[in-house]
């Protein structure tokens, strides 16, 4: 096991009804104002707009709100929101939505303490400090909400970045599994396969050799295949919804790569040139890459292939595991290949460039280099 | 799943030679004078005193001494430690050893910033406020490192008492696998039945079915049990050592029973009443109740007893499970009855009328009356 460090001061409140204490909570935390950051528009379908502002309001907390967040959130939506929060002097960003509009949220909350471009924290420049963060999270899938990342695209240049910071943890998310009732089925695969995705990464290009981390990792992707397969034919069956938020939210919490060496992310590494050039949601572009490096990877890690098959699926061999997770996939209605989402096999160069350069500021590019992501991205056509 | 809130602040910096960093640690906290609480030499005999304190002169970190801290700590020697604190006027206390030394250092924070007796936490007095808490682990075994709850034995009245406090938390706790090399095998046994019983009480008593849950548990016995067997046999495996050291932290952090309804600790209600009254190894008195408890609970739970045996033995029915766990603790050189610790079966009144008064405090005494305590000791004998 590798020398490791573990701090994770977010505080969960999860359950039915929880979202009602968002106010109260602020204000135990001794919060005046609060930017309230949301997406397009499906928190005031749900009335979960409403709610909000009426715990807020019942608690004394002032408001200033912003919205239009979108699905990959992107740098220029984040810049306008970072001058709201600025011109209205708020002491912390409170996001209601999925892993978007938080990680747009973190960006804020960071942003709004300093003079320079909130698109430096992306690409390297340090962060020293934030505005407290506060979430109600209304997706099961990208973890945001137990962590210190954040993911942003800037749409100017195609780049798909990202940071990490400990000053980035949510201080208070609140996760009701009954708001996730209304994603509907494709969002609700999305999720899913981002959930395995967090996880299957580390699992496999580790080197470490701790049991309790690789079953912890099989615990997670279990739970996420089992709960799905409620929620796809239940989508309003509590206690899958409930497993499949708990599950996520493990999943990027840092628990499962605890103690583990030699762990990289090159499955997102990919996607994110997928997500950033066509903006197809990130959990589709994850079920095509995903299957597809397995197969090119798997020659380097037999063993490590075998027990996946063996543990997840109950099946014996290394290319068993492999398409009965890319079947899942299918199964649950994300794509597995290129062609699914348009995407021409002309593109991969393209692909290719925007992939390679991440590989570099990743540390990746000796094993990533040109040719082998253009191989792997060959068997995803 | 039940609602629940999570929140576990704790830092943990776990690995080879972490234990160096403690004084640089609590510089960076801000600590200007610690009480160091320690056992009964020990950590003389290792060097871990000598480098505990070369560190925090080195970081220029004042400090008072208090030493004798005893398996099963008592109040007596806690509330002459809340003296030294008080009159030394320090800002932190520093735990340097296992559980005990953590669960005196837990009492003696709080206690250093009031006027009641340190007892008076165990029997009901709220807590509002504690000195910050630092802790090189020596031992694998409670999980006090990551959690606020604090055991002490009132030596005088023969009631072993504890609390549970969002205060108590330690700041920072180190852990290098390293340091338990050392522990013998009958400490390291005791330590490992600690584990395991810290998450098989929720995993039988718990009535939620969340299948995340039920795979973290047995996940975290099969890495005790597993890596117990290695450490047996080759004292100074790191990693064994490192795996177990970060089971048993995970096994009472908090995580294994999020979610779950009725989760209730009789087999630790039981076991308290034996070490307050003959203070034998929590670990030692646990592995005797365990088995017993687990035959007579088993009719109550039969698929769950059945689940047991076939995920964490691969065995078939509810009994093979049970015998599979009696038979290990035999094998780690645990005892499993209570003539093997030389209690007579006539002391069994005693034992009860000690246990059922904790039954009244911990709410289990409809289910727990003198005459079914009474059944759990004689099929213990």
């Amino acid at each position: 096991m590798n020398n490791f460090t573990f701090h994770n001061p977010t505080k969960i409140i999860f359950g039915k009804d929880t979202h009602l204490e968002i106010g109260a909570e602020l204000k135990a935390y001794g919060i005046k104002k609060a930017l309230l950051l949301y997406g397009t528009g499906s928190i005031k379908r749900s009335g979960l707009y409403d709610s909000t502002v009426k715990s807020l309001r019942d608690a004394g907390i002032e408001f200033v709100e912003f919205d239009g967040v979108v699905s990959n959130p992107v740098i220029s939506h984040t810049r306008e929101a970072v001058k709201v929060a600025k011109d209205a002097h708020v002491d912390a960003v409170l996001s209601v939505g999925g892993g978007s509009v938080l990680d747009e949220a973190k960006a804020v909350a960071a942003a709004a303490l300093v003079d320079h471009d909130v698109w430096d924290f992306f690409t390297g420049t340090a962060m020293s400090q934030s505005l407290p963060i506060f979430s109600i999270l209304t997706l099961a899938a990208t973890g945001s909400e137990m962590n210190g990342n954040s993911v942003i695209t800037n749409d100017a240049t195609e780049q798909k970045f990202s940071f990490t910071s400990s000053f980035s943890y949510p201080k208070i998310s609140i996760l009701n599994p009954e708001l996730t009732f209304s994603v509907d089925p494709a969002y609700t695969a999305y999720g899913s396969v981002d959930a395995i995705a967090h996880v299957i990464e580390g699992y496999f290009t580790q080197s470490s050799g701790a049991l309790i981390q690789d079953r912890l990792t099989e615990n997670i992707i279990k739970s996420v295949i089992e709960s799905t397969d409620i929620i796809m034919k239940k989508p309003d069956d509590y206690d899958a919804r409930a497993q499949m938020m708990w599950s996520a939210t493990m999943a990027l919490n840092g628990m499962p790569v605890i103690g583990l060496k030699d762990v990289s992310f090159p499955n997102h590494m990919i996607e994110h040139a997928l997500s950033a050039i066509y903006n197809i949601a990130h959990g589709a572009g994850l079920s095509i890459v995903i299957p597809a490096w397995m197969q090119w990877y798997k020659e380097q890690k037999p063993e490590r292939f075998k027990r996946f098959a063996q543990e997840v699926f109950g099946l014996e061999n290394e290319m068993d595991g492999i398409n009965a997770l890319k079947d899942w996939f299918r199964t649950i209605g994300s794509p597995v290949s290129l062609s699914e989402v348009n995407i021409p096999a002309e593109d991969i160069p393209k692909i290719v460039a925007n992939a390679s350069e991440m590989a570099k500021m990743w540390g990746l590019g000796t094993l990533y280099t040109q040719s082998e992501i253009t191989k792997i991205l060959q068997l995803a056509i």
